[in-house]
């Protein structure tokens, strides 16, 4: 297992250990993750600190030249606003933990120059079919869902 | 001048009076404001909290239901990372104060069905001319260009 993609799991973990949806992050800059984040919709009321969000923030402010050398790893397909902030800095790859129990926006990812890698990672798959099940409703929530 | 755009443009203006980027924005449900916000780079250190973005976050948690009946109003054209947010959570309809000093992802938001007014009001663009003319490398890090 990629150590950078283990990280990003103990964050999604780790939401989940404290009622949290599981989906975590990181932000690589050559080999060294300089952010980690996971969802924080249950823990702290947010509706726009996803995963990817989370670490972003906690990355702190950047400059392009900082971004544009980065690696943003992810357990879950980056939705609209994550793919959104991507696109924004410029971040030029992605490695995504699955894409099958929610596929985001990678096909304007791609579309935009975003190299991406999708590892069809079981743990990943495990977390979101286990919440999915459990808390539908946070889960429809979180993605802007009916 | 349009109520809810000079609540916009109040948040703006609040933002550049502690030092910060004078962007702000108000999502109206129904006729009601229920969250405001301004751009948070400067205050905060923050690398998501865009106007729009800041709004969304003060809004709270929302179900899909309520974003589908809401307005965005902001003072400057969203970005990819708000276009993003704006498109996860399927708001319909967003009014937008300038678009000259900056064009963010109207294209995108149209093609997905989203309504743009573009006022292309001269308040709006006179605090960002202004705020990129006086402070430009923070405004290059807020859009991610180097």
């Amino acid at each position: 297992m990629n150590q950078f993609m283990q990280a990003a799991i103990e964050q999604a973990q780790r939401s989940l250990d404290n009622g949290g949806v599981p989906i975590g992050s990181v932000l690589v800059h050559r080999g060294e993750i300089i952010g980690r984040g996971h969802n924080q919709r249950q823990q702290k009321g947010s509706a726009i600190l996803h995963g990817e969000m989370d670490a972003l923030e906690n990355a702190g402010r950047l400059p392009a030249s900082v971004y544009r050398e980065t690696v943003l790893y992810t357990t879950l397909s980056p939705c609209s606003m994550c793919s959104g902030a991507i696109l924004l800095y410029g971040i030029p790859k992605v490695v995504i933990g699955e894409n099958r129990t929610f596929l985001g926006e990678e096909a304007l990812l791609r579309e935009r120059g975003v190299e991406l890698e999708v590892l069809d990672d079981p743990v990943c798959r495990e977390l979101m079919t286990q919440f999915i099940a459990t808390c539908p409703e946070v889960w429809n929530e979180d993605i802007g869902e009916p």
